[in-house]
């Protein structure tokens, strides 16, 4: 008898199955109102026009669209991303060798964790932290270095800190990349501010430190001005940028990217080859065309109207039911998430099965650390119920917390 | 500056860039006859039922279809597996928690790594390798056992004599499993027959080892009877079943699948939802819809006919210009590969360049050595060229050998 237990590898042993996916598990009936998953409402997904494009590809295209490809993705993909880079984040200078399509941006994660994390290596990432990004590091083993989220993102005196320590110690070649998600954090909503984020690459450029930005939400934005990229900072230098699909057109698309660095990309795209030796070509060419059409950010425009008013909705619903002295929560500009911070007296792992039962869910905060402590925290996400639900919602929570 | 170099992890260190990659890069220009790639003929791909169920998916399922899915798959693809894998494979009791749906088979191999193999690890590959396997293995650093390939499979007593030495050095334990690739070798072409079959798995459960059996070209049989599976003889014993739509629908749909023990399935699922959360949901539910209709093995009979021809007319060509004493080459009852070994003066990495040349490309068989060996073999592909370009193919490498 083969005892699978017995043979499994190291790796595979320092993996964690994401509580996200066992809490929602049985709070997916429809009768929950679900403030748990960061998954985009499908109403705003543009299905008639893919629709209409996959047929097209398919009949016009097989020849690309059904055969094998590139590892490195679609020229026409990337035609794509490098115009709207340009257009939308005034990135330029980007060539099909800075850039690699990904199955989403959870394998650019991992990629980028398999090609730099050893069990001996530092990644300095923020706490709370994007639960899919501490899953792909987790696996290559490295010591894991956090520094706090503020209103503004990460604490940069702590930054400063680690790096000194680490350099005195010699060791600051152990630290691989500081990750970050500058823009409208899952799970803590806030957006890092154009000082902090020169400060930071400031840090990293003294320090040679790879910055890993990760942007998948930066297009929904709802308030305030639009802030350089940080791969716009540094001029491309020093910084590997993650982007997506999955918020503006749709997740189970799966289509991501990373640009960087030649050599970077280039290792990247040697592990890709490994791991599945290619994107699927059918979706890379159909979301090629779709984008093509240049009406993305037209439709996206609607969607973005629909979250900013549920954003809103549900602050308003927080303020008037969650009266509780030191209860606070983050104001997004945009993204998915609100982070609401109760006084520490709160677990909300516990409150949470008492949520269930009165019929809605959110993400405990204890989640986000990787340390899993007893946390005070919630994620809620305000993307996928209706107004009248989000703030029925929330009274009940609000209700919860007071008794 | 960060210089990438000094950064690289361990596991990215040790992956190749594909030689068959490099080989076929400057030989994809269409006045060259290619005998290289594996990939199918992209006229056998259904395209316009795929097109129309496409668009039919995406207009109704898009809930489902655009979504994010669970990383172990759309429940209805698996419904169709399972339905196949019985009416095809006779293989019975097969539920949910024993498949995971991966992009391509080539993810299967990478999980498959990611989940058993350390760096003191052995595993057992057949020599010559499927290149796609090595380089799934190869990252997690684990030492290689090479098996000889003869015309029915494995060399039984080889594998026979590793098991028992290993177990004498104390070291079976390490050694995570035994990785074939049954029917229609890729490259060799060979198929292992009943007998090994069974053989194999005797030794496999005596010493505790699990078999990994890769069955990408299964379908693609032109001549003799179909073997049982692996899995089928062990009754599901021990033995991990890979496949894959690549060969008999489209490889670029990348739509593979893990079968077998739930705690290994289950394992090899939490790696993939670090890896890249789920496979796409559209093409999921694509290949599940086509699946449903119950066409493709009637589809599938004119691709295999048209193959078997090509087959026979590399069979004749090779007959009638490769007459050099002490050459031969496999026979295969299917798949997309024969293989050709020449006396062992010939170097067919330097015949290669000569052989381009004149205008045929062929993959060398030192790609297919762990060890990167002087070969005398070549890797034919018969699936691409129309007839008479391979019979014109084969006649310029015979030329070239008599050279």
């Amino acid at each position: 008898m083969v005892e699978a237990e017995k043979i499994f590898s190291k790796i595979s042993k320092r993996m964690k199955s994401s509580i996200i996916r066992e809490l929602l598990k049985d709070s997916t009936n429809t009768s929950i109102i679900s403030f748990g998953g960061g998954a985009p409402d499908p109403e705003t997904f543009d299905r008639k026009a893919l629709a209409k494009l996959s047929q097209k590809v398919l009949l016009e295209e097989y020849r690309i669209a059904l055969q094998y490809g590139a590892t490195e993705g679609d020229s026409l993909l990337k035609d794509q991303f490098i115009r709207i880079l340009k257009e939308r984040h005034e990135i330029e200078g980007l060539d099909y060798d800075n850039m690699l399509i990904t199955v989403g941006s959870q394998q650019a994660l991992d990629l980028m964790g398999k090609i730099f994390l050893d069990e001996d290596s530092y990644a300095m990432v923020s706490h709370p932290i994007y639960l899919g990004a501490a899953s792909a590091f987790r696996a290559y083993g490295p010591k894991f270095i956090t520094i706090d989220l503020e209103d503004d993102g990460l604490n940069i005196n702590q930054v400063e800190d680690a790096l000194k320590k680490l350099d005195e110690k010699g060791e600051i070649s152990k630290l691989k990349f500081i990750y970050t998600v500058p823009n409208f954090h899952n799970p803590a909503g806030v957006t890092m501010s154009l000082e902090k984020r020169k400060a930071l690459l400031k840090l990293a450029h003294k320090y040679d430190v790879l910055v890993l930005e990760d942007d998948p939400y930066g297009e929904l934005r709802y308030e305030g001005e639009k802030i350089p990229d940080i791969y716009k900072l540094a001029n491309g230098e020093g910084v590997v940028l993650l982007n997506t699909m999955s918020k503006i057109m749709s997740p189970g698309i799966r289509i991501g990217m990373i640009a960087g660095d030649k050599k970077i990309v280039a290792k990247a795209a040697l592990a890709k080859q490994g791991a599945d030796l290619c994107t699927p070509t059918f979706t890379q060419r159909l979301v090629a065309r779709y984008l093509e059409k240049g009406t993305i950010f037209d439709k996206m425009a609607k969607a973005v109207e629909i979250y900013r008013r549920k954003k809103n909705v549900m602050l308003d619903a927080l303020d008037k039911y969650v009266k509780v002295d030191g209860a606070k929560w983050t104001k997004p500009e945009g993204g998915l998430f609100i982070w609401v911070t109760l006084p520490e007296k709160y677990d909300t792992m516990k409150l949470f099965e008492k949520a269930k039962k009165v019929g809605v869910s959110y993400i405990p905060g204890s989640a986000f650390y990787i340390d899993d402590r007893v946390s005070s925290n919630m994620r809620l996400s305000f993307c996928l119920p209706p107004e009248n639900q989000i703030d029925e919602g929330i009274r009940r929570i609000g209700k919860l917390i007071r008794s």
